[in-house]
């Protein structure tokens, strides 16, 4: 299933992921998001605040893909390095940025401070990604696309900054399931897979009330040949639930 | 904070976490596991089913770190190709795995099926992880630990191999949570961590009934260290709670 759809990667950074006091939940979002507008997810990186790995990252991923996400590390405290390295991976200056200063002045008044402002900083030429929950906003250099860790300012961030991307083909995909072994099915569904090349057929196997169960997920950009393949899909579930 | 434990990293093989259909989990529970025993976990990386995409990640992180964790892909139907790829990347022939074999010869009998033996085939050389769920096992082949997706699978195999590892400096933490905006202490909490080198000092906000919170973590190998860290931010927190 090959298209000329614009591709994406994400790079989550933060320790709080890999030492496993946060169980990451911005992957699964973006990637819903994504897949709405047809660009296709390729790629996500975890990494942790160490400046040399995210710059990195970040040109690696920059480079291959045409949008790279970040998430994390925009925050007002000494931990939040990640403006600054994306700075350097571009190798412009770290500045602060006059509007979003202007921002967190009018937010925070009198009661501004210097950590307050760090979050004003931006590496030079960059835009900035409206945050709507908390003021402190993100940024885009290049391709890259630079938003907070906590999910519900991200999944601001990115619903602003999803409606700028190019659009791809939409993969629609539909999801089948019946309680039969996914060993069971496996060889017959290969061969659907072999008779339908336009589509991506994925098996995945779970338990459901104690019993072996399988989804099967088709997937294609298009929407005949999806239902070509689920009704293929269907015909063979049927035929070994009756036996 | 710097120590010489053992490395590790995480490679997620699937479609069906980049395309948004199944939330990961299995990344949070090895990064408890690993830190449990003091293994350092580096890196993670979520990749689709694409050959290419698998070996190239497979050989890079491999040599990278000290462990190479995979989930996912091993499975009997088309869209599990983790073991070939593995093979591939090692450059050893894929074969049946003679004791795998015997196990899957045992389970199914005279069920068994050549879509079942496919879960048999293992890189030359590899040692299997025990299954104890639903037999079909996991292997190491060198420093890489192949397991399933499946998290209740994933799970039992990471539990037992876990035993295995070469055990490092466990990472002592402590989470400090207050109602106050993480912007307001950043200072404080900056020349809290400048006074304790030895520790790790991250700083995670969020929204408490509608209030703004943070929640400080404070990892440390020493365990007097982290102390005397700890009680530096408590006092810091009483301090703006009191005004």
């Amino acid at each position: 299933m090959d298209n000329n759809s614009p591709t994406a990667a994400l790079l989550i950074i933060g320790n709080e992921i890999l030492s496993g006091r946060t169980q990451d939940t911005n992957l699964n979002y973006i990637a819903k998001g994504l897949g709405s507008i047809g660009v296709r997810f390729m790629e996500t990186r975890v990494v942790p605040d160490v400046e040399s790995v995210i710059i990195a990252a970040v040109n690696e991923l920059r480079k291959k893909y045409d949008y790279l996400f970040t998430t994390g590390g925009i925050g007002p405290t000494h931990d939040d390095i990640t403006a600054e390295a994306i700075a350097k991976a571009f190798n412009v200056p770290l500045i602060e940025h006059e509007d979003a200063a202007k921002l967190l002045h009018n937010y925070y008044k009198e009661n501004i401070t210097e950590a307050r402002l760090r979050m004003a900083r931006t590496p030079q030429g960059a835009k900035l990604i409206d945050n709507p929950v908390s003021i402190a906003p993100g940024f885009i250099v290049g391709n890259v696309y630079v938003m907070a860790g906590v999910p519900k300012i991200m999944q601001s961030m990115f619903d602003a900054v999803k409606l700028s991307l190019r659009h791809g083909d939409i993969v629609y995909s539909e999801e089948i399931s019946a309680d039969i072994p996914e060993s069971k099915i496996a060889t017959d569904l290969g061969e659907i897979q072999l008779q339908f090349p336009q589509t991506d057929i994925g098996s995945y196997p779970h338990m459901r009330e104690g019993k072996y169960a399988v989804s099967v997920v088709v997937r294609a950009i298009d929407k005949q040949e999806l239902n070509k393949a689920v009704t293929a899909v269907k015909a063979m579930f049927k035929l070994y639930l009756s036996n």
